[in-house]
């Protein structure tokens, strides 16, 4: 593996352990969240989030140690929206990262539930952070714009939107807007909070937002690029549903052969807010350019 | 108005209008989901959960303007519980507070989405308090309460033990496990917390303690007999779809006239309980008997 995987793959190491140990099997009469909950935690996923997270505070020089909760409780959330998602009530998709989505798995009820579980313990994990004494403010700073990135004017904000233009024809401000919360805000997020408990400077934690945007943006083309022409069995999901529903995406929006030029164009818009960071940076450039090409 | 109806009012005017404030209307392209989480949160209700925080914290000669912002992140968890547990996966509820259903009035996907706005928001509230530099141990120590009594091994805990029992007979124990995950964790938090925020001593927090535990299984063995035998136009709901659903209540396993035998007893308990604070205690004492005497 090259320098660029060797890393990726530790980060992600380290964050799949510290899932499992945060949402553990506890067998009381309630067991079945606990194991609903893992579940869709740990069915894998790229863990773009959080491997975010810990990059960007390695690079301002902080100690991923005390970014790993963070990281873990933004992974939590993503994870909870995408259950919720997957319900029948929105989007009702049958797989999800190459297995049956939580509620064909589990009902509907305990989905819902583990979901809710989901978002309830990343708060339980961050706030844990807060008892020990050390750079306190950063960290409650940290978990205001977690909190802000996941709520109503964020992700969820964004799935609001999303629901309400289902079967309309939306034009691009609405889309971009629409994806800027419900993918968006939280991408931008997980760097912002590595700035942040890394010590970063206000200057630095306003370059790596323009990357984050950025690349929140182009992962968003990828993935209706991949839901128009992708490889079901890599993606893990079935391809075509957004057509079907008369989703409007950047594709049905741009077309294909401009939705493919403009994720060129933005990748390198996100890569070029952290020249600044030389070599420090090289791994976030490298993540843009996986993410960039990348199949699922 | 007595002097307990006049306080009772003065918190629960308290209430509403800073839930009103928390949770604006925001005119967004997402403005649907503040109208959905403004109709279940400001549809009525007891208000008993925030009262509880508000009347503990006085009686311990805290400050309620500091305890507001917990009594109401409270209520919102408590609110979103309803919402999602009223969804057709769950209940299958049609009305309640006297209203329809946050479900039947916005659908299904957006009810999901309120609930987890309302979750997201309460940790918002509650992590806002903290930027204010005083008395930030006891601020971090009641947002930990509150997310421990929320998650699986409390409010949600509860519920999944719920699901996995529809349909089934269950013993006395199981059932007293179930509520006081469900209802009981929730109700003791609010205690607890109003006794954190004003400084109330370890052995007094035990205290109000004993107290919340019993008016939190009294509460739910009074639901209990008012789902059999209330008024369902008092009520707000319908009545009679515990039994129809076989589900079990502390009325289909104890039997109707000891579960009114048992709900005096333990209302005597939770008094007993804070009657070492004497007079100071004469809102929590009433509180009890009042919640013993409902009708709704």
């Amino acid at each position: 593996m090259n320098r660029f995987a060797t890393q990726l793959d530790d980060y992600t190491v380290m964050i799949n352990s510290t899932l499992d140990k945060l949402v553990p099997e506890i067998k009381t009469p309630q067991e079945k969240i606990f194991e609903a909950m893992r579940y869709s935690l740990l069915a894998g996923g790229k863990r773009i989030r959080p491997v975010l997270t810990l990059a960007v505070c390695e690079m301002f020089g902080g100690n991923i140690s005390e970014a790993i909760s963070f990281a873990c409780a933004i992974e939590m959330i993503h994870t909870y929206s995408l259950i919720h998602d997957d319900l029948p009530a929105m989007d009702n998709d049958d797989f999800r990262r190459g297995v049956k989505t939580n509620h064909k798995v589990y009902g509907e009820g305990i989905a819902v539930l583990a979901g809710d579980a989901l978002l309830n313990k990343a708060f339980e994990v961050m706030t844990s952070t807060l008892n020990e004494n050390s750079s306190i403010d950063r960290k409650i700073k940290a978990i205001q714009v977690i909190a802000n990135s996941a709520g109503t004017e964020g992700m969820i904000g964004g799935q609001v939107i999303d629901i309400e233009s289902e079967g309309k024809s939306i034009d691009y401000e609405t889309l971009r807007n629409m994806h800027a919360l419900k993918t968006g805000a939280l991408i931008s997020a997980s760097v912002i909070v590595g700035a942040l408990i890394a010590g970063a400077s206000q200057k630095d934690i306003e370059k790596v937002s323009v990357y984050a945007s950025n690349l929140g943006l182009a992962f968003q083309i990828r993935d209706d690029i991949l839901s128009e022409i992708g490889d079901s069995t890599k993606l893990g999901k079935n391809t075509g549903n957004d057509r079907e529903r008369n989703k409007s995406t950047y594709v049905t929006v741009l077309g294909l052969d401009q939705s493919k030029a403009f994720l060129k164009k933005i990748t390198n818009t996100a890569i070029d807010a952290v020249k600044d960071f030389g070599e420090k940076a090289e791994f976030l450039v490298e993540l843009a350019d996986y993410l960039l090409n990348r199949e699922n």
